[in-house]
């Protein structure tokens, strides 16, 4: 048998976990300083879901899902964003009728897609996000730009730079559309066959094409910031206007589209631009999706939403060298000489973990002077000693590991003792 | 478009979300306590990882599994389960190399059955899991007992009980084996067609099935008990007597022999006993797995683990009445007037937040009032009131949700102020 991961996953292993455990709090406390609630929606959707939500021109719904029918013949996709799966629930959930709106979301949880597996890029990967539903206010497209700019803040991260960019609403888009299709039509038979197919479909969609980014068109193409009706510029110039109000540094780059349908008036992404981050420097991606809770079937409702790879973030973490204030360590490892004592050993670890402490013991049989090996690999902060004649004499022998002192302890007032000064 | 969630699954929404992230946190602080470690392997493994590690012969392997082939033809399963993931990380990692012996792990993450949904069942539920791998000692399989019965107590869980039963080494199960196939065998043609093909492949199977559950011969079937050589009854009666010493009841219960192929010596289920709790009362199963390791390729690594499922926790919680211990609302809710208050709010709510606070505002253009009851529906502690004079005034309005109590502060020492009395 072939005992192996699949490929472009990964395990991660207690080592790195106690990374993403801290990034994970991190990520609740800013998103609840932020006031946005968690939502957990199911690994998988029906596959329309995606189809529908993300684009049918996207790359992702035509390559990278991950489909399959269940053992009743649903067509069911393995989540490759989370922003149709929350819409989805908005709507099926009736959440446009909470009184509280904008609804604030998060969430965090692995995405599925089936690229070439490369560093940095995985097939499965975690996404943390947040969406906020229901305004149409610039002020909250600069608050959740601001919470993902804080999240890397919080995390340690100095070298980020925000890159933001509208795509206008409706009117607008229309506009550049056409302008878009003068632009390529004429040597549109120098592009790719998917950009082809997308200059009628969804020419938008050219300008993100990884195989014709080099050509010179791509260069010339005509700028969506220029197409922007009134109030699609008053719009984007108050959401500038907010992020320089909270100190937030921004690049405007008119190319940035996204790789999703959904998308329009502000886009955004944070880059990494620390030495030696390798070749993907995006850590974040989001922006507005006004019209997708119609699309599928809920009120007319405004919505925008970021996400971001964790393992992007680590990597970014690595690149900078930023060490995660991690700690490790067990509180007391108890060492048993002899059966009797290995067996009230097991009483022992019992009141030392009710009383809230860490423990833990030898399991394999293990002499001394290998279990004070292990006490010490381990990062205890004390060492209990208990061999039978102890036992008899209803004492332990308590050994602080950074001092080196040791000292007796009755057996009949250890609780009490050790909480004194083991605290 | 049907804007559904797949059969058997479930969104968890912002209210119930709360109780999982409480649940989540007492787990990793008995884990912690009990100095088990996370690991995180992907959602889906090879196909033959659970084939061979759950069992050929299993329901969940015949039945249960959600299974495709990815774009390159692998064939791929989403977990049913923890164990044999695990054990295959485990094996591929070489943690059998690790000098910390036993390797102590816990998990928590979604696993899939496809089975017919019902209360308290989902076809996507999530499973806490522990594994202990390394080590031959009774009291390993109690500590890890008393993890599972310790996260129930931390819970709030007052009516759980513990079912244990030892299903012998390979030799005590080869004899038992042999009495089974004599028991059944003169009328297995009363039995299922599934039973019928386990007769001579995995009898023991027999004794879960659940079409035959109610025939007589279930009833008299020999119990592995009678059949335990010495060994395993010394190893057994050690493991009964560490539950005792630990003050944790329990009943023996020769019948438990758990749907998975590949437990052995001492299984267990922790069962609810509350009143109304329904028809499936496990909430918790487990038991050693000597063998799974070197099944996977690695070397001899004795293993002992169980897994819970954080639904049926939720459950019996709901049955109980228990109220988990969750800190709701806000901190502040500003209430903004005019254009220029709106946008001097933006600065107001970051500042908020970088000093710790939790903070929000109105993004839908809502007048006054509607912004107080807004603030009263989120359970704010405090209310920021600010409009165009106060802004020219360079002071706002602070109110006391829970006192009424109303004052004046001055913009300039705002944080300063209110760090004083709003912690």
């Amino acid at each position: 048998m072939k005992v192996q991961i699949p490929r472009g996953t990964q395990d991660i292993l207690p080592g790195q976990a106690k990374i993403w455990q801290w990034l994970e709090e991190k990520m609740r406390e800013v998103t609840n300083k932020y006031h946005f609630e968690e939502i957990r929606t199911p690994i998988f959707e029906h596959t329309e879901i995606f189809a529908r939500g993300v684009g049918d021109t996207t790359d992702i719904v035509q390559k990278e899902m991950y489909s399959f029918q269940d053992r009743s013949g649903r067509d069911l996709t393995l989540r490759p964003e989370g922003t149709a799966a929350v819409v989805r629930s908005f709507v099926e959930n009736k959440m446009y009728g909470d009184p509280n709106q904008p609804v604030k979301l998060f969430y965090i949880g692995p995405m599925f897609r089936y690229e070439r597996p490369q560093s940095g890029r995985y097939r499965q990967f975690v996404q943390f996000g947040v969406e906020a539903l229901g305004s149409q206010d610039p002020a909250i497209d600069a608050e959740v730009i601001s919470l993902a700019m804080n999240i890397y803040r919080e995390a340690g991260l100095k070298n980020v730079h925000l890159v933001i960019n509208s795509l206008g609403d409706k009117e607008s888009r229309a506009k550049h559309r056409e302008a878009l299709i003068n632009h390529f039509r004429p040597r549109i038979g120098e592009f790719c066959e998917d950009c082809q197919n997308r200059l009628e479909k969804n020419p938008l969609r050219i300008l993100d094409c990884k195989v014709d980014r080099e050509h010179e068109l791509m260069k010339t193409a005509p700028s969506i910031l220029e197409y922007l009706n009134d109030e699609s510029k008053v719009y984007f110039d108050k959401v500038c206007q907010y992020l320089t109000d909270l100190g937030i540094e921004y690049t405007i780059d008119s190319t940035l589209v996204r790789g999703l349908d959904y998308y329009n008036a502000t886009t955004f992404e944070i880059m990494s631009s620390a030495p030696g981050f390798g070749a993907i420097t995006t850590l974040c991606g989001g922006g507005r999706y006004n019209g997708l809770v119609e699309e599928f079937g809920g009120p007319e409702t405004p919505g925008i939403g970021f996400a971001l790879s964790i393992e992007r973030l680590i990597a970014a973490l690595e690149a900078e060298q930023v060490q995660p204030d991690i700690h490790n360590g067990l509180d007391f490892y108890v060492v048993a000489l002899g059966e009797r004592a290995k067996d009230y050993s097991v009483k022992l670890l019992s009141e030392l973990r009710n009383n809230g402490f860490s423990a833990d013991r030898d399991y394999t049989g293990r002499k001394m002077k290998a279990q004070l090996k292990s006490a010490d690999r381990l990062h205890a902060k004390f060492v209990v000693i208990i061999g039978e004649d102890e036992l008899d004499a209803g004492i332990v022998q308590l050994k602080n590991m950074e001092t080196g002192e040791q000292k007796e302890i009755k057996l009949a007032t250890f609780i009490e003792e050790i909480k004194q000064f083991a605290v």
